[in-house]
């Protein structure tokens, strides 16, 4: 009888909305003025567009949409078999044709496939929406969770890192969050894996430094000895993660680099490019065990991650050199960066980052005393809306101190009082709720009385 | 291969983009200075949350989650027999325990009832999210689309009526749109009821009646002579339905109204509310044909519809008296409103209403001639963006008419040229885009330039 929320969702009340769209608006504010334009995707692809793209792991997770329409007679033994393969762990269009979006990235990359010819590259496009993921859920971290993405696709210049790495530190400021922002290069990674063994093994190389945030030197070495690394590739995996350093030392660091790797192609165009964006930025730091996972990036790789607070980063993105070659579409270069705003909520909540003002959900409330003050109420609400002040009229005629009462909670600054005096006069009383001051004017003076 | 957009959705491109937000900002806008709070819900609820409250019909077309996990083997023998209650039409957790929200008003109900001891009422909130309809895609019908609604709960004061009224007013006058606003009170179609067969005969005369739009006059008597409305009953409903004009004449109409159903209490009231709304507003339309189909409605009906081109109503709302009895909370009347905010950008898209401004995307963008001039550029860009002008730097170094052509493309006001001369000189080349006229200043004068 008593409903509930399905797990892993959450409602967001009032004061939980007026505190994401301050960050929503903030980082918004920003990627409008670095020229990014706004994209929308449906909450649900075609399950083809999805499936395949995630890895194994990432196709369970994926929320699929039942067929409408199975009841009909006609449908039932060709959904019945669908169903059977679907208990095998196959996804058969029988029963489901449709998935929620998982990430804005796909989407993304089936749009920029659908309409390349449409578009004006390079192409900077932001996208603020909600994605859906059947992870089991836990603290920070939810089944409908909202991603926020910029990415300039049609151009491998660097000054679009450095825009993006910009872009970064201006939302961070703003949003008075500090934080470090960390850099890395995959073609750096890519020469470590051929001193290590070869090519093949950047994957496993790949994936192995990332989990040197979560666990230990050890655990990282056993893996990749487990992975059948030789001892010499194992030491100079080693002797690699060695120049990870806490100072921002990025000279030193590249020098060594330098040493290490620079003889090979790949690695030297990697330095050269952490050359680059070092250089812009004094404040960025070059962390060579930096890896981002499992995914497409083929460059630079960004993290942010807050100071001063236990939490993992909260904003990420890379180089790619190929958004759209899975839907049949090459050579579409580009690079991203995402915020990761239910962390940045959880951050700013914890340090008491939201400011008080946007809690105010209306300005002025008027005091109702009954329908003889009706139209002068009206009157007076109409004033101020005209002049963009929010202000509403209690809607019932009950006890004054319950209508205080409401106002309280509702946080308003002002009360406006209309009694028989006032009517009489043409006056109005208005009382500030901050100081506690209650004076009387007229229409003519109300705005100076708020302002 | 070629990837496709399921049936009935659609992607927003930035342009679509940033007319919708037009809208959604002039609504929420106003919702704000009238002292309603944002409200945000999950985009799926459980099953049971959704199901049986839409009607069959209903039921069929809302959008169920298949469970995952399925393909587990301890799953199998339960899911396969859930699985098959599916074909025959009924919905079963082993395979569906969610489903994507069908409207707002449900998931708005469920969450009134859930967190009612923490609620300050008259709780006045707004929404603005998609729902899911399994809909037969069609013109001006889509599977994705958003609602936009406001409702007051907890008070069952006219004053709220009044405040929607008058807010349904100011959004179309901001947006441009001409609009007729219709009203009507169920308790008149109660009391209709009344004379023509029994109060039970409710839902038969305001399920008829509600086609009048689509239909004529003729098929309505005859639907109700189907449901065994005898000569004289059906004789009243036309009598009653003759009440309509194309003119604004309520008090000719509410004279009428008095004479036929004054003398039936719940007549009685449904007119004291009817002339208590058209008092106050001189323009709105009493319309005694509007019913507003199958749904909670008890109070105040409303309807809004554009002038001056063909399109249904693009905008409708009405008072309940029960919002959240169906989740075990009784008391809770109120009064709501919403936009159809798909059928107003077809409005507003066929009148072109939308303002040119809303299209630009960079206000400024700087040439890019190389490296040498990078340090220059950045700069500017830095100093624009810090006095909010939207600027970009074209990231590569191409063509200068292949650069413009993109700047033309993205609509920007200002290109910005650092060559060599500007260089030595520290001046900056700024052409105005509209005007054609090229000038050189200093980044001092520079916002003079642009202003």
């Amino acid at each position: 009888m008593k409903p509930t929320l399905p797990q892993g969702t959450r409602d967001f009340s009032p004061e939980i909305v007026r505190k994401r769209s301050f960050i929503f608006k903030t980082i918004q504010t920003q990627f409008e003025l670095y020229g990014f334009e706004p994209l929308e995707t449906p909450a649900f692809e075609n399950i083809d567009t999805l499936m395949g793209k995630y890895g194994e792991e990432g196709d369970k997770l994926i929320f699929k949409i039942l067929n409408n329409g199975l009841d009909r007679p006609e449908k039932h033994v060709q959904a019945q078999e669908d169903f059977n393969r679907v208990l095998t762990g196959k996804n058969v269009k029988g029963i489901t044709e449709r998935a929620l979006k998982y990430d804005l990235t796909i989407p993304f990359a089936r749009y920029v496939a659908m309409n390349k010819g449409q578009i004006n590259f390079p192409f900077k496009r932001y996208q603020i929406q909600p994605v859906w993921r059947a992870d089991r859920p836990q603290r920070g971290r939810y089944r409908e969770f909202t991603q926020c993405d910029a990415d300039v696709v049609g151009s491998k210049s660097l000054i679009n890192e450095i825009e993006l790495i910009q872009l970064y530190k201006e939302v961070f400021e703003k949003l008075n969050i500090p934080v470090a922002i960390c850099v890395n290069n995959r073609k750096i990674l890519a020469a470590l894996a051929e001193l290590a063994g070869g090519a093949s093994r950047l994957t496993d190389i790949t994936i192995a430094i990332d989990k040197l945030d979560k666990t230990s030197l050890d655990k990282v070495m056993e893996e990749l000895s487990a992975k059948n690394l030789d001892e010499q590739a194992l030491d100079t995996v080693k002797r690699y993660l060695s120049l990870k350093t806490d100072e921002t030392n990025n000279k030193e660091i590249i020098q060594k680099l330098e040493a290490m790797i620079g003889m090979i192609d790949i690695g030297k165009e990697g330095i050269q490019e952490i050359k680059f964006i070092t250089n812009h930025f004094a404040d960025i730091k070059l962390d060579v065990t930096l890896a981002r996972g499992l995914n497409y990036y083929t460059g630079t790789i960004l993290e942010v991650k807050p100071l001063g607070i236990q939490m993992g980063s909260i904003g990420g993105g890379g180089r790619y050199d190929d958004l759209t070659g899975l839907f049949g579409v090459p050579d579409v270069p580009g690079v991203g960066i995402s915020f990761g705003v239910d962390r940045i909520y959880d951050v700013m909540d914890e340090l008491k980052l939201f400011p008080d003002e946007i809690q105010q959900s209306v300005e002025v409330m008027l005091v109702n005393f009954g329908e003889m003050f009706q139209q002068r109420n009206f009157d007076i609400l109409h004033f101020l809306r005209k002049n963009q002040i929010s202000a509403e009229l209690y809607p019932d005629v009950i006890k004054f101190d319950k209508q205080l009462k409401y106002a309280h909670k509702k946080k308003v600054s002002f009360i406006i009082i209309i009694g028989e005096d006032e009517l009489k006069e043409g006056t109005i009383s208005i009382k500030n709720f901050t100081t506690g001051v209650q004076e009387k004017c007229q229409l003519n003076d109300l705005l100076q009385c708020i302002k």
